[in-house]
């Protein structure tokens, strides 16, 4: 890992984007496919990205923990969404972050607010970056003149382990494989696996309200939390370690979906799991779509809990699952670390069978076929995603959650304002649904949008469609958000969906333990 | 239902208590056991209440919502904690409502609280009144010359079903057979028995986070809220009906264990369950305890999520299982509407067999046998209680929640602790442990004291024990309540237990959404 260096401009490693041979391959089959002449840019570099000199410096001792070094900032200006890369790809970056502080330490933490609230300097925490919200890129709310990005990744250790609660306190800077590697030799793990598991933080998935690969019960990283320590302008914050509690309003679920706004997140005690044992895994074929979603409500208010529970559309299923007959697919799965699943896995069968699902013969017992191979692309996909984005694709994704009885108007009228948005403004493209999670009231759909963009306008033109089902979510009673965050690029439909009164709630909030406002500011708290 | 009377001074209806000639037939039991002489004193008369002329008088309209019949008063002047119930025994209200108020609309509710800010009065929300921890009694907190108690029973209906999400927009003050009434012609059930069910409402629930029979899974209410509708001081707020979001910390958690002190709760979209039609009840006796808790907490990891799991510690076994042989007993038990429980129930014993425990022959398919009785003698026991308490009996329940790494010294330390406190105290006396509800990272264990008092000494006496017991929870880590709520009796280990910060953050959002602080004054956010 020593010679890994995070790209600045592009998700995850330097050396695991597209090679320029790759690029120039996907170029050539999708200009095949879609019948244009698709001319992948070279890839950007840092020289022409031409940072403003730092506004701020940071007193000594603060100052050692400090980089103005151009590939920090420029990696820090942006998190990285489609809107993001695409900006980095055109060295774009009118305000990055004045410097970059690695604190390794949480009396660290404290200095730097302190620091900043004297100060008047913006603070914005900062994981793994992987938001796709702009919940790491400062835009001038609250007019501070210069920010610095808060890198918690160097407060990475596990800390604690209590083997027979099955519990860690965990820094909050640790990256996904981070935490896991150390939890490996305790036979232990968090299995908080979003598809940005390798550039996400346990801090950072807290503060977003992060969603794993458990399609059921666990699907917020909120329920798998014991207790927190969060460092706040106005002091330190810990919750006691509990299994559960009812006194009072939980003072985790506070911050639990405050992207930084009213505090750094530097610990918490993570309930883990054993490492299952036994696994299975079906795909189930539909002729028909809505008798597919019959299928995953039964199975959801069935109380079975599938660790898997994937509905991919017929759109969906050709780019992802390689069936291309016009079915949709559903992937569905269980695991343990305790007994074998198959009693599990015959009644989901059965309920998918009982809805018109064609059940395959034999249940596939681990990582391999169509579940690695699925698995594989959905982690290079934001690779791939970066090498789109150079012939100037638009290739972005959304996502919700809403009640199983508004479902099917609700995934009409976005794939119907989707694919009008798509037409207007690329002439043609694509958007596929799936479900990532799915409760006994409603699933969480996922939508993918693929369509060919303009050079120079590919922000404002996903802008166009991002805005067009965002009014249907809102419409539609759905959330604007299942598992991404708010951020800034989602908060005029946050504010809409928002009681107004918890606003104001939170507010309040934020004047107590934010009295300067420099944590993230316009994110979350109104200002 | 026309003819029934709540009592005023005890549980539940006044046709249910236990006759003088079962009071005696106890008393003598007893006395007989314990080697002492109890003579229950005559039940309390309303008349020997003498309460104080009211203070305030409510202007038309709402004064046609208000009552001020003694009956009413002095059965809102109290829950029904054992403190309660002995000094409405002893006939001691120095302090009741000066009113009792039910509005029969959200507008009355609205209007009621526009008056009561007004006029400086304060507003304690009550729904079944089966608080235990003081959470409907007005102590004087904020300096109010005047209270009233909203009993909100007439905004009691279920006004909108989803079948297709398994939900319903059901009004905050429906008690629990009122809203299953409701919801069985849907075929539709909420399944939350606390054991204040009859007396208890959907608001009362949410606003205390209510424990219900799930032993796992759905423990609180918490996790079956979809939306809810609050009526505060400052207007009226309403969070989006979701299945799961991301966007931002979850408005409903703020109201959820708030308690009256931000608002009333008016309704809730909550999800619901289909009836189950499979059931399976162990029950497994351990000769060693510990070995019983091992078993318990390989259980509870086990990711097999059973409705029961209640281990019962020997003398408790003995008290209300008739197993008197010195053994724990652990109920095991499986509800499904959808597949028969066969595998998991297995699985379980398997579980248990492999902790030592010895395992039934037959398993229990339904209400009858050893659980249909533990259920009868559950649900009778408050009256009970009632009776115990005119022979001045110290008969009081207290229950808590800690990881499984401390529950051995918790429970020890507890178990000391409330022996010692009760032999100093009493003379002598019983405590017993039962686990209520599970977690794959520890129990919530609830604890039933039992010993002989002194007339007039009652609440002293209790007091005493209570604050024993207390400051072990706190010392041990466990919290001060799992599922009663804090009220005005948990209120100062509440405070240790809370972090500070986010006693300021409850504080600001109370100035924000009540700022004349008229709503339960005192309660969760400090003044």
């Amino acid at each position: 890992m020593a010679d890994r260096r995070r790209s600045w401009w592009g998700w995850g490693w330097e050396d695991q984007a597209l090679t320029e041979e790759q690029t120039a391959k996907l170029a050539s089959s999708l200009s095949g496919r879609f019948g244009i002449a698709l001319e992948p840019r070279p890839a950007p570099t840092l020289d022409a990205a031409a940072l403003a000199a730092p506004r701020v410096e940071l007193p000594p001792p603060l100052a050692a923990l400090a980089s103005v070094d151009p590939h920090d900032r420029a990696g820090h200006a942006y998190g990285r969404s489609y809107r993001d890369v695409v900006r980095a790809c055109a060295g774009s970056f009118p305000n990055p972050p004045d410097a970059v502080v690695r604190p390794t330490t949480e009396a660290d933490v404290v200095a730097v607010l302190d620091w900043a609230s004297d100060a008047g300097v913006a603070v914005l925490p900062y994981g793994g970056g992987s938001s796709v919200v702009g919940g790491v890129e400062y835009r001038g709310e609250g007019g501070f003149g210069a920010w610095v990005s808060l890198d918690l990744t160097r407060l990475d250790r596990v800390m604690e382990i209590d083997r027979t609660s099955r519990a860690a306190r965990i820094q909050a800077g640790a990256l996904g494989p981070v935490l896991e590697d150390q939890l490996r030799p305790h036979d232990l793990t968090l299995r908080h696996f979003p598809q940005s598991f390798e550039f996400s933080t346990l801090g950072g998935w807290l503060a977003t309200r992060s969603g794993g690969h458990y399609a059921t019960v666990y699907t917020h990283i909120d329920d798998m939390v014991e207790s927190m320590r969060v460092v706040t302008p106005a002091g330190i914050s810990e919750s006691r370690r509990l299994p559960g509690s009812g006194a009072g309003p939980s003072p985790d679920r506070l911050f639990l979906g405050s992207e930084g706004a009213f505090g750094v997140i530097t610990e918490a005690w993570m309930r883990l799991q054993d490492r299952p044992r036994f696994k299975a895994s079906a795909g189930v074929r539909f002729h028909d779509y809505a008798a597919g979603v019959e299928a995953v409500r039964a199975l959801s208010q069935a109380a079975l809990f599938p660790t898997n529970c994937r509905l991919l559309d017929a759109t969906e299923a050709s780019m992802s699952a390689g069936v291309t007959d016009g079915r949709s697919v559903l992937i569905v799965g269980f695991e343990s670390a305790d007994h074998p699943v198959d009693a599990w896995m015959a009644r989901a069968l059965e309920c998918c069978r009982d809805h018109g699902g064609e059940v395959p013969e034999t249940v596939d017992q681990g990582r391999g076929g169509a579940v690695g191979a699925w698995r594989n692309a959905f982690l290079r996909a934001p690779y791939t995603r970066d090498a789109l984005i150079r012939m100037s694709m638009v290739v972005e994704t959304f996502e919700t959650a809403c009640t199983w009885d508004r479902f099917p108007s609700m995934h009409a009228a976005v794939i119907a304002a989707a694919t009008d948005a798509i037409e207007a403004v690329c002439g043609f493209g694509l958007v596929t649904c799936r479900f990532t999670h799915v409760y006994p009231d409603g699933p969480a759909p996922y939508f993918s949008v693929f369509a060919p963009g303009r050079a120079g306008s590919e922000v404002a033109m996903w802008d166009e469609i991002k805005a067009a089902v965002s009014e249907v979510l809102e419409r539609e009673g759905a959330t604007i958000t299942h598992h991404h965050a708010v951020g800034r690029d989602h908060d005029p439909w946050y504010r809409r969906q928002r009681p107004e009164l918890h606003g104001r709630a939170l507010a309040a909030t934020k004047r107590a333990l934010d009295p300067a406002g420099i944590l993230n500011p316009g994110v979350i708290a109104p200002l």
